[in-house]
C-alpha cells in the first residue's frame, strides 16, 4: 500500500444557499480544490452524500457530478452512510489511491438541505436511525441524544452549564472560520437558555441544519512534491461499526465504533492520542462532542466535561477540539461533513487557517459517525 | 493486483414482497450467499442501493444491513449510482479484494420499491434522470427510451414487431428462472399491443417494478478452492460514464459508457467479445437491451434486431443474452439488479442454472447501466 497525501482542499460556506443548486454548490467546492492542488488531471471522483434523494429528489449523483466537472467517461461513485459519507468517501478514494488503482482523486462531499421547511428536513435526518425499531416509534436523533446526556449528567454529576461550555467554545471558534455557518460568539446564558428541544438538550445544544460543499484532491505522496511543498499525508485511517439499534449498546455511554476505530487509526500512524495536536471530532449534540473526546482517548471517560470547563480544548489548550467550530457553529451539511472536518485539519497542518490557526501542529485527527455512533470513521493527518 | 473468485450467490425471488422488510429481503440473500459459499467469515460487506431513502425512508443502510448480519464492528458501506448501484457495489467490493485490503467480502444489491403506489415509485426511479434539465421538463425515461427507439427503428427501417419479439423472448427465459418475477411466457400479439406508455414504447417494453434482493461472495481466487470446487473468476471489470444529459450525446443512438466499459473490460480480460458465451444486459426498456447488445460488440451497430429475429439471443443461439428473464422479466429491483445479474452467470459458469442453462457456458458478462447510459460497469467471469 502506498502512502497517501492530500494536496488541494476547498469548501464553500456553510450556509442557506438558495440560489444555488446541489450541483453548483458541489463544483464549486471541487474547482476551489482543484485549483488549491494546481489543477491536476484527477482519474476519478468520489462524493458522500445523505440523501439528495429525500432532499433534492436527485439519485445517480456521481455521474451528474462528474459530468458537471468536465470528468468525461471517467469513473465516480457516491457512498452513502448518513452523516458520515463524507468520511466514508474519503475512506474509499484513499483506498484506491493506497492500492495504486488511481493516482489522482477528486473527494468531495455535499449535502443541500435548505430547500424545504425545517420539520421535512428534519424528518429526513431521522432516517439514518432505524425506521422499523427507533424512527417508528418517535425516537428522533435528539431524543437519544438526550437520553444519553441525562445519564451522563447523573453517572458523573455534571451539569448542564458544562455542555453550555462547550456550545460557547464552538461558536467562538466559529466566530473566525469564514466557512462557518454561525461565525458569531454567544454568550453562556444564551447557550443554557435557548429553547428546549428534547430535554435536557436545548436548541444551542444541537447542529444547524445547512446547505454545503467541500472537496478535497489526494494522491500518491510521493507525487505530491510536484504540485505544492504543503503536502498533508494521511498517516492513518479506520472505519468500524456499532449495533445499529441503540438500544442493543452494551454501555450507553460509550461510542464503540469510535473506540475501536481510533485505536486502530492509531497503530497504523504509530501515534498515541497525545501525540494530535487538532482534532475535528462529530458533535452533532454537546453531548456527542463530549463522548467523542473520551472515546478518542484524548481523556478518561466520564472526565470530557472537565476538559471543557478547564479550558483544554480552546484552540490554544492541551488539546484543540474542533477549530472550525464543529458541526454545530461551522455547520453540519450531512454529506460534507467529514470532508469539512477533513478539509480543516489539512488548513491547521500547513498553517493555512488564518485567525483560527491551533498553533505548531504537526498531527491532526477528523472523526465522522453516523446516526448515533452506528459507526464511525476516522482519519489521521500529518504534516510533511 | 490479486485475481478474485465469486464462491457463493444467493437470490430471493424478484416479487411483491409486501410481508417482508428491506432488511429481511437483504438478510434472506446474504444468508442464501454465505451457505452457497460454505460460510467463510466475511470481513466487510458491501451494499448497492438506489434508494431507501425515497422508497423506504431509510438511510445509513449499510451499518443496519451489517448489524442485521451480525457483522459486529466489520466496515460497511452502500454504494448508490441508480440502476447499476448493484454492480457499482460488485466493483468496490472487487478492487479491495483485488488489492488485499480484504479477503472475504459480502456484497449484496437491494430494492424494495412496492410500498407505494406505482405512480410514486416511477417518480422516484425518475430521480436517476437530471432534475433541473429532464424530469422537471416531462422527460421521463420512458421518454428518453421511446425517443431513441423510435430514431432507431427509422434509422434502421425496424418495426416494433422485432422489439416485441425480444421481450418474447426474455419472457420464455424467465420462465425457466424459479427467481424471475415474471416466469410465464406470453405471444408476440400481447408484446405488441400492450397498453401505450410512449409510443413506440408499450408496456411490453418496459422493466417492472420489483422487491429483491441478491448477494454474492468474493475472495482471492487461490483461497476459493478451500470453499468450492466451483468458483468462478472475474477477469475483467471496468466502469466508465457518458454525459448525464441526454441532449448532450454526440450519438443517440450508442451507449458511449457501455462502449468504453465493455472494450476495457476485454483488453483486462483478454479476450474479445466472440469470447462472451453468455450475457446479461441492462434492457429496462427493449430497446435498451437492443442497444447493448450491438455496443457490447456482439453484434455490429444497428444489427441488434436482426440477431433477436434470427434467434441468435436465445440460450441455445450464438450470443445467449439474459437466460434468467433480462430486466424484463426477472425483474429489476433497480439496486439489486447488477447482482442478479453477476448471480445468473456465476450458476450459468459452474452449470447450475437448471432449466434454463446455457450449453458449454465458460465465459460470461454482466452489463448494468444507469439512467439512459449515463454510466456503465462490466464484469466479465469465467469459470475455473
Amino acid at each position: 500500500m502506498r502512502k497517501v497525501a492530500v494536496i488541494g482542499v476547498g469548501m464553500v460556506k456553510v450556509d442557506h444557499h438558495w440560489k444555488e443548486s446541489l450541483r453548483s454548490l458541489f463544483t464549486k467546492a471541487a474547482i476551489n480544490a482543484l485549483e488549491d492542488a494546481g489543477n491536476p488531471d484527477v482519474e476519478a471522483l468520489y462524493v458522500g452524500n445523505m440523501s439528495a434523494g429525500q432532499f433534492n429528489k436527485q439519485e445517480n449523483l456521481a455521474p451528474m457530478l462528474a459530468d458537471a466537472l468536465g470528468l468525461g467517461s471517467k469513473p465516480s461513485l457516491r457512498v452513502e452512510e448518513g452523516c458520515s459519507s463524507g468520511a466514508a468517501a474519503l475512506y474509499m478514494a484513499l483506498k484506491d489511491v493506497a492500492s495504486g488503482m488511481h493516482d489522482f482523486v477528486l473527494v468531495g462531499g455535499v449535502e443541500k438541505m435548505m430547500d424545504m421547511t425545517t420539520s421535512d428536513a428534519t424528518f429526513i435526518i431521522s432516517t439514518v436511525t432505524d425506521q422499523e425499531y427507533e424512527a417508528f416509534t418517535g425516537l428522533s436523533l435528539a431524543g437519544i441524544n438526550a437520553m444519553v446526556m441525562r445519564l451522563y449528567m447523573k453517572k458523573f454529576g455534571v451539569k448542564r452549564e458544562s455542555f453550555a461550555k462547550f456550545v460557547v467554545q464552538m461558536h467562538e471558534n466559529a466566530s473566525k472560520n469564514p466557512y462557518a455557518q454561525f461565525p458569531f460568539k454567544i454568550s453562556l446564558d444564551k447557550a443554557l437558555n435557548s429553547a428546549p428541544v428534547a430535554e435536557p438538550i436545548h436548541l444551542m445544544d444541537c447542529a444547524p441544519i445547512g446547505d454545503g460543499a467541500a472537496a478535497l484532491i489526494i494522491c500518491p505522496a510521493e507525487k505530491a512534491k510536484e504540485f505544492t511543498s504543503d503536502q498533508v499525508d494521511i498517516i492513518g485511517a479506520w472505519k468500524a461499526n456499532d449495533t445499529f439499534l441503540f438500544h442493543m449498546r452494551k454501555d450507553f455511554l460509550s461510542l464503540n465504533a469510535t473506540i475501536e476505530a481510533s485505536m486502530n487509526a492509531y497503530e497504523m500512524a504509530k501515534i498515541t492520542p497525545e501525540d494530535v495536536d487538532v482534532a475535528e471530532v462529530h458533535d452533532s449534540f454537546s453531548i456527542a462532542g463530549i463522548l467523542a473526546i473520551e472515546d478518542l482517548g484524548f481523556v478518561r471517560k466520564g472526565e470530557g466535561w472537565m476538559a471543557v470547563e478547564e479550558g483544554l480544548i480552546s484552540p490554544d489548550g492541551e488539546i484543540p477540539i474542533n477549530p472550525s467550530g464543529g458541526l454545530k457553529a461551522r455547520g453540519h451539511p450531512i454529506g460534507a461533513t467529514g470532508i469539512y472536518q477533513a478539509a480543516e485539519i489539512v488548513l491547521q497542518l500547513r498553517g493555512d487557517a488564518g485567525k483560527r490557526q491551533v498553533p505548531n501542529a504537526r498531527i491532526g485527527l477528523s472523526h465522522n459517525t453516523s446516526g448515533f455512533g452506528t459507526s464511525a470513521i476516522i482519519h489521521v493527518f500529518k504534516a510533511k
